[in-house]
């Protein structure tokens, strides 16, 4: 998908939303271990409920490897369906990859091509071969860790280089990087203070704010400091809406639940 | 496996090679693609033809996402194949992941438990509570990125945090979370001069090795400066080994070129 429709679709939905599909069988609804494919099931029930307010879905990769064979075929039917019948969503795999060069480039396969998803998160600590393979694909996006959303963002993200933080230089660094165009970056809501100062760096790139919710961060502040002329924002919330319920109106509840978040964001929008 | 059982192998095998199992379609002979599991019968070839001479196998998760379904099933057959035939050799996933507490432990579980494998690579760029997840299993390894064998090593590891470099501090910061006897580190071979500094902090740990051969590494210069008490050495190669031969001979290949390793080692040992 290009940015450029993603940004259509903003404006068309109010909502900068996106939903994480962190699927674990100890949460969801009970009556639907009996399925074939539990895993697929739910998240067809939630993807139903809730497109029409949200732009981006983002399976957590970790969450379907955690079930084997099964669990990566839960994960290609959920972007195969997303694909097939809602193509005007954005499709996020938050897999958190990287690796040497042509390693990079197999995992990119696996994710833009294999699975189809429009974007991966990676992680930066191998540095600009190990991400350069991923912006080479085109109209995919490439979702680099900046600031995340955990305490362990403190043992070496914040800490600095030449009076200068890690996670502003790879947000520097990874500007000189060929197709860097392609880049999106994750920055938590649980840091939202910290986003005028990446904003001066990084003024054009999406960022995707995980951390809204559960975990604690402030929708109203993530906008006041991260959004730009074109919105620039994905905000992220999993737990908070999936598990709203574990009754079996668990996508009903999801549903309010995203409504509540969508109606939040049409007033920044 | 526990590490002393690791120590004990390679004293008997007079070995610490790992063969990486990257195995890309395009490069194994063609006669193997016309097999219902190509992936899985050169893996089970080249183990069938090595496993005497080292002491560890590391397939790259890449090369098996890549290939979708297929492909994770190739990589759940080449484990249980190890685990069965060979319990005495140490099984790397080479995966590189790292996420949100909750989320390392499903990829732990996704690779110690679901897949069985002895050790996983792990990215620290998230900080503790990322890797701590991995570290709670009992007799399975977390291999933490230091300095890995890329040109983007310079990107961010070596750059200085109080004039330290940024890999050192994740040398000495890991070594105070929870478990941290359960860490071996990733040292690129390409960087075999930083060896001497890196012992320094982490006298006792394991290091695997990657780089020696294709990239360029010099396998008695990494003895030199990283050998320890107990060896602490794992030395990996892949290319170079499992792409020996695209011909019928691919496995014999592969195990002469394995020998010629084992044998520099013997000599180290």
């Amino acid at each position: 998908m290009t940015t450029k429709r993603l940004i259509s679709e903003i404006h068309k939905k109010k909502s900068f939303l996106c939903i994480g599909l962190d699927v674990d069988l100890k949460k969801i609804p009970s009556f639907l271990l009996e399925k074939e494919d539990p895993i697929f099931e739910f998240n067809k029930a939630i993807i139903d409920a809730t497109h029409h307010l949200c732009v981006a879905y983002k399976p957590n990769t970790a969450f379907y490897e955690a079930y084997g064979l099964k669990g990566w075929k839960a994960l290609q039917r959920t972007i195969e369906y997303l694909n097939e019948k809602h193509p005007e969503i954005f499709t996020i795999a938050d897999a958190k990859r990287g690796d040497i060069g042509n390693t990079s480039t197999m995992y990119a396969k696996a994710f833009f091509e294999d699975l189809a998803f429009d974007s991966v998160t990676v992680a930066p600590y191998m540095g600009k071969d190990s991400v350069e393979p991923f912006l080479a694909f085109e109209n995919k996006h490439t979702i680099l860790l900046a600031l995340t959303s955990n305490k362990g963002a403190f043992d070496f993200q914040t800490k600095e280089i030449e009076n200068k933080e890690v996670y502003k230089h790879v947000l520097e660094t990874s500007k000189s990087w060929h197709n860097s165009q392609n880049l999106m970056y994750v920055v938590g809501a649980t840091k939202a203070e910290f986003l005028a100062d990446i904003r001066k760096i990084i003024p054009n790139n999406f960022l995707l704010v995980p951390g809204v919710g559960a975990q604690g961060g402030n929708l109203q502040e993530v906008c006041t400091y991260g959004m730009n002329d074109s919105v620039g924002l994905l905000i992220n919330s999993s737990r908070g809406i999936i598990y709203a319920s574990d009754g079996n109106d668990f996508a009903q509840a999801a549903a309010m639940k995203a409504l509540e978040l969508q109606q939040q964001m049409e007033i920044e929008l």
